[in-house]
């Protein structure tokens, strides 16, 4: 029979993925994020919003692009995020200081209080996910995952500038 | 004017993601997943094919739904790939050992050949990825992010039993 042959000729797995360090990457963020975002649903968050609202929170002002680049989530959605959040006086949008073209969002003291409200639950998440490792260890994975990006960051750049 | 009175009041940036593992974690993640897709590309390669034959290449055999719990693909999306690389003599499906209704996939040797093909692409993503990083620091991330995937792994089937 033509499958049994095929199965009496079975290639063996050899377990490569294990040592590939971008794939244990995209497993663990995969996981981690299915995770929060579950946890979100339960408290009735909006998991666009929480990204949104938490990078706002972490860097005060963005251009609706560099809130695009913070979150990875596309433009047009956080268009429609921004958006929102203004109308519920959680944002305001006010002319850039050097392009007043280009609008600069930031949290109002309502919008903060938002973040609060929901910070809690992406910390208790955290604190499960590195459940007994060191500091030392967390420190190493920061150090890390920053060169990674600087690596990664430095190779587009070099493509652009080539092509 | 009120949006003046909005950004005299504005919120300075905490920068509280700067520590916050699983933001770091998904940032890297992304880059790396959108430099690999893009590499992949260019060497026309369709990313979801290369998914479903680099874990098949680990892990040797795979019911569909193994396979779409190692790629973290969509069912559909994972049988569409496995049908096509069937017809291709790719892979191959036979029945399961223990139960014959689920079906298990596994690499032809032209499979293996497929795979082989593209896997030095891969391998050159990893090592620019992690230039400059000593092998301790490599060997920190993956026993890191091994933890992290078990308390994960942990949580979940803690909130299934409770459940």
């Amino acid at each position: 029979m033509r499958g049994q042959e095929h199965v009496s000729r079975e290639i063996r797995g050899d377990r490569w993925l294990e040592g590939y360090v971008p794939y244990l990457l995209y497993r663990v963020t995969n996981k981690l994020n299915a995770r929060l975002l579950a946890r979100l649903r339960i408290t009735k968050t909006n998991p666009a919003r929480w990204r949104v609202l938490s990078v706002l929170r972490a860097h005060g002002t963005l251009t609706v692009g560099e809130i695009v680049d913070s979150t990875l989530m596309g433009q047009p959605r956080v268009s429609r995020v921004v958006a929102q959040l203004e109308r519920e006086g959680r944002v305001t949008r006010s002319p850039g200081r050097e392009d007043s073209r280009v609008r600069r969002v930031a949290l109002t003291a309502k919008g903060v209080a938002t973040f609060e409200a929901i910070v809690p639950t992406a910390l208790r998440h955290q604190e499960l996910a590195l459940r007994g490792l060191s500091r030392k260890d967390i420190e190493a994975v920061k150090r890390v995952l920053a060169r990674i990006e600087r690596n990664i960051d430095q190779a587009n750049d070099a493509v652009s500038v080539s092509s």
